[in-house]
């Protein structure tokens, strides 16, 4: 039976404000929780519908109903665990680094830190205006990738000034991607959903590639920032 | 003011079913809206708090308070649209060819054919329990490229067996799509979000391919079905 400031503490973690106060995020589902266990990541309480046979201290079994109750999602999946927001380690500047400026939608920050996490991208770096990577909806969309992406909130132009690396960023109007020599180690920004990459970040970009479009002149007139984020890492790597 | 009946009939039309029984489906958003009216798509309705400045028959301004009575979306966008489902027309056995095998998120279909409209995929085939492109989740996330892609669900079994194209296949397992020489012409099979290609299609793709993971061993054990979409488009179009 789950008490009422367990509840209150769980729920309020959908926020980042509660979840900056109290260091703790949410991860649902018996995979990802799994996953998690196995990293570095220092659990805080365990709430499950069947045991997952770790310390009995960490875990509480608790029924369908109070998982109702704290989870966040429409169907809940078996478990809910609350872990504590890890220290973050400083940037490691070699390699290739992937940038974000201010990437909103949840679903695209989770799908770029998996695909950070495929294509062997150590380093996230993001502004702090995209969207906490710890917001619940990340977490889900990672599939446990988060414990293998160094991700900071940093500001950017700062970020980018004091960089050795070559810095490319995604354009509409940038050069054929698929004709460029890429390096082995660099900086790739992506831009916000909108409005793309903000003018003052826009200033420090060396090169600004494009991925071609193929269709007919009226063909869709971006590809979304996940997707494309997939294709220029697939050319950094291939 | 909005009818009972005029918001019965459109609230019906989140489901499959009532869209298959009326021959219609919603469409939101200024943005959308203005793309599809000039498409051969054949406007039904548009319940817009902002003339559109069509033909007066067609379009009915409304509060805001009724656009959140009919709205599908958490945040309603202006406008809602009613559209003909349009009829569906022969599969043009050439060029490049999409096939999708029980692909279930809305979310990813609507990037998909985001995508086939990007690469100048014309042709989308779907196997019956892929989910419907109607469905107005799918809508929202083409951005308008359901009009220039021609989408067909059918049995993908009858379909592979009567093209003549090459069929390839996307695996855990495939040989290195980076290495493989690709034509220009031929079929590519996704597979489900969960459980990948199906035994019965897979008998019948003649090339298994894959995306190199370059991350560590333990590294995220697949990309999103729309992720690698993106990337093999991108490397048969390349």
């Amino acid at each position: 039976m789950l008490s009422k400031s367990q509840i209150k503490l769980i729920t309020s973690l959908k926020q980042k404000k509660y979840r900056q106060q109290h260091g703790f995020f949410v991860v649902e589902g018996i995979k990802t929780i799994t996953e998690l266990l196995q990293s570095d990541l220092e659990l805080y309480k365990l709430y499950t519908t069947k045991s997952f046979n770790i310390d009995a201290k960490d875990e509480e079994l608790i029924s369908d109903s109070d998982l109702n109750r704290i989870s966040f999602l429409i169907t809940p999946n078996k478990a809910l665990a609350i872990f504590k927001i890890p220290k973050s380690k400083p940037i490691d500047n070699s390699g290739l680094i992937v940038v974000l400026d201010a990437i909103r939608d949840p679903g695209n920050l989770g799908t770029i830190i998996r695909l950070c996490d495929w294509f062997g991208v150590k380093e996230l770096v993001c502004s702090k205006q995209t969207v906490d990577c710890f917001n619940p909806k990340v977490i889900q969309a990672t599939m446990g990738s988060i414990t293998r992406v160094n991700i900071t909130y940093i500001d950017l132009v700062s970020f980018l000034k004091a960089s050795d690396l070559n810095v490319f960023g995604a354009f509409m109007d940038g050069e054929n991607i698929y004709s460029k020599k890429l390096p082995k180690d660099g900086i790739l920004v992506m831009g916000n959903e909108a409005n793309g990459i903000s003018k003052n970040i826009e200033d420090l970009i060396l090169e600004k590639v494009s991925i071609p479009r193929f269709g007919e002149l009226q063909a869709t007139e971006s590809l979304n920032v996940a997707t494309a984020t997939a294709i220029l890492l697939s050319e950094f790597r291939r």
